[in-house]
């Protein structure tokens, strides 16, 4: 840095699995997490699921010496579960929050309360007048849920991509780090590199210290569920930290750190995912290098493609469920009909004789009235869930033309 | 535009109100809204409250011809009713939902059902090579809601404004058109206005034609609640066409229209809306007209600190709301526990005789337990309200401070 224009940048990331009463020897963690990072001293700390603002109160007391800005990402009643800690000032930020992110009736999910968002910040690098890149960092986490299915997947990263594309502009470098929730090889973490042009820290990386392939979720952790993790012995690698330089500058990574089921010296973990730790070599060049998107464009149509597919099967999916679920609250409400018609129909003493025992005839109505009501929400469920598909494979469209039409 | 660098666009900008069954006249409306713009041939089309994707795609249909580029922005269960059509190629879109689209509890309130969102496009004017401008077109509906109050629309002014500027960079030239609920005076318009450096096409225009003022809700106009223009006797001004030049660019606006209270030429009004129609010239410069943001800096201080200063009165509000929601709720469970001891002791018979007659006891637990949800719901509400005042506070905080390091 003596002069030259450079830039070391050391990047902490980490998933914190910090849920209130939920999360095991939480505040134990918390703590441990701050001392690291108050002595290891990184540049820009992303962290996630701290879903409790007094941990996060917490942190931002103990760090306030060595990383003077911070942020915490508020959204829905119990937030975002995302904060970021910085050297450098931060600008301004934004909260983008997927589409999915807004299916109430579904609380068995756990949606709602997942944070199913991505958050932004510009920092500037104020240390050189003439080298002050500014940095656009984002991290996201993906929920969870058990069931959610690859069109699902394909339209968050989708989203995430033109998120992306569309708040890029203004930096020198983007970086993005966070539980992404995909295999490196899944078409998703494929189609988010291939629209935005991120460069994986890990494949990039000159130096590599830490877990087998760079996995973040590894059997030797012991807070990880063993079960889950019984058909990858080595563990699976989710969490990540992407970059790209926009104008003028050329970034590289120089070392790529995990940690490795516990915490560096001492015996537990940080949390049930391994931190992530990069470092970036930043230097100003005198042209911009948008070779890697241009080169890789043919490869590109080929991902898109897989995509578009993929939600297109999702959609018909989706589609036929929303009319089994519209046939089967049609049917409920026939049969309350037919039991209203036949209840007035005794009371008004029509039928000579009550048709069927008083219990199972109530029986019969709940049990009604509960498919009605079962179906009419998956109905509706459904059709947000169409229009979000639709939605995203005619985006998907345009790019392909797009690609097709400017190669 | 014969061979110099410059450009003319013509944009039309319309809130529908074409809410199905709900709606006066809608298909009618929808028609002659159609035929207008195909015999106008405009180069961008926003179009608001389009509910109903039958109605986009019968528009569609009718103007494939003229404008062969359009885009629905889907969301939700009804859809975001925010569609574009366009002379130009629409090369990517994306959807922001504001903070506030989330409150499934207040269905009564529908702003699960309105259209708080903002429609992303950008465009390519792609006749010259040497001219061709990138547009960044936004269209943003807010709910009309009664009792949104001031702290709530500096929100989405805000996050709309911090939106913008994210997302701008891309861009040569950024329009937004759209419903903002908000008259020009109001300081989420001013807010909105100064912290994006965009510019009222009304105020900037040559030449202007149509209501006095620049009114879009005029008595006139009989779809209009005249109840509730009232207290305005010439109307009041909604709807805007907002424009900014980002790179070397520079924009003015020539013409600026506006209907008067019906279709030009009809008896009926495309809308309860009058439509805004702005011509304007674009053309290429040397150098980037960034003076107009710095040279308003000062100013643009007082009008965040404003701001701030509403959104905390709104923060404080939605706190002791919150206290007092909570504080209902705990009492309302207190009075059920209360009850259900009575009503054990009696089952017990440890109580001599009944102690109150049996219908104004459950009539008094039914109460309770309405009460209790009642309050439980608004506490939630609340505390999501005190979530979102808290974030924008300190985001306009973080702004102030880098305004005032970075004069």
């Amino acid at each position: 840095m003596e002069g030259d224009p450079s830039l070391r940048l050391r990047i902490f990331d980490l998933n914190c699995w910090a849920i209130r009463y939920l999360s095991k020897r939480r505040q134990e963690r918390i703590g441990l997490i701050g001392d690291t990072l108050r002595r290891e001293d990184f540049d820009l700390v992303l962290l996630q699921e701290v879903w409790s603002e007094q941990d996060y109160s917490d942190l931002k007391a103990k760090l306030g010496g060595c990383y003077p800005f911070s942020h915490y990402f508020r959204s829905g009643v119990i937030g975002s579960g995302l904060c970021v800690f910085s050297r450098f000032p931060i600008l301004d930020t934004l909260l983008y929050q997927y589409s999915l992110n807004g299916y109430p009736y579904m609380l068995q999910h756990g949606d709602w309360f997942c944070g199913k968002s991505v958050g932004l910040g510009g920092c500037q690098h104020g240390g050189h007048s003439h080298f002050a890149p500014r940095f656009l960092q984002l991290h996201a986490e993906y929920c969870r849920e058990k069931d959610a299915y690859l069109p699902h997947r394909l339209v968050q990263a989708w989203e995430l991509a033109q998120f992306i594309r569309h708040t890029s502009k203004a930096a020198d470098v983007v970086l993005l780090g966070g539980d992404l929730n995909m295999h490196p090889e899944d078409v998703g973490i494929r189609l988010l590199r291939g629209w935005t042009g991120l460069q994986d820290a890990f494949a990039e990386a000159s130096r590599f210290e830490g877990c087998e392939n760079g996995c973040t979720l590894v059997p030797k952790n012991c807070f990880t569920l063993q079960t889950e993790l019984l058909p990858f012995p080595l563990g699976i690698r989710i969490d990540y930290i992407l970059y790209k330089a926009i104008s003028s500058f050329t970034v590289k990574c120089e070392e790529l750190k995990t940690t490795t089921g516990t915490a560096p010296g001492m015996d537990i973990p940080f949390s049930d995912h391994e931190a992530v730790m990069a470092t970036l070599h930043i230097q100003r060049q005198g042209q911009a290098g948008g070779a890697t998107l241009s080169s890789a464009e043919p490869m590109l149509v080929d991902i898109v493609t897989e995509a578009r597919t993929e939600v297109g099967v999702g959609l018909r999916a989706a589609q036929r469920q929303r009319y089994s679920a519209g046939r089967m609250a049609v049917l409920a409400l026939l049969l309350l009909l037919v039991q209203a018609t036949a209840a007035l129909g005794a009371l008004a003493g029509l039928a000579p004789e009550q048709p069927f025992p008083k219990l199972s005839f109530s029986l019969l109505a709940f049990l009604a009235v509960g498919v009605l009501l079962l179906a009419t929400g998956l109905h509706l469920f459904h059709t947000m869930e169409v229009k979000m598909l639709q939605g995203t494979e005619e985006q998907m469209r345009m790019a392909l033309r797009a690609l097709q039409e400017h190669p």
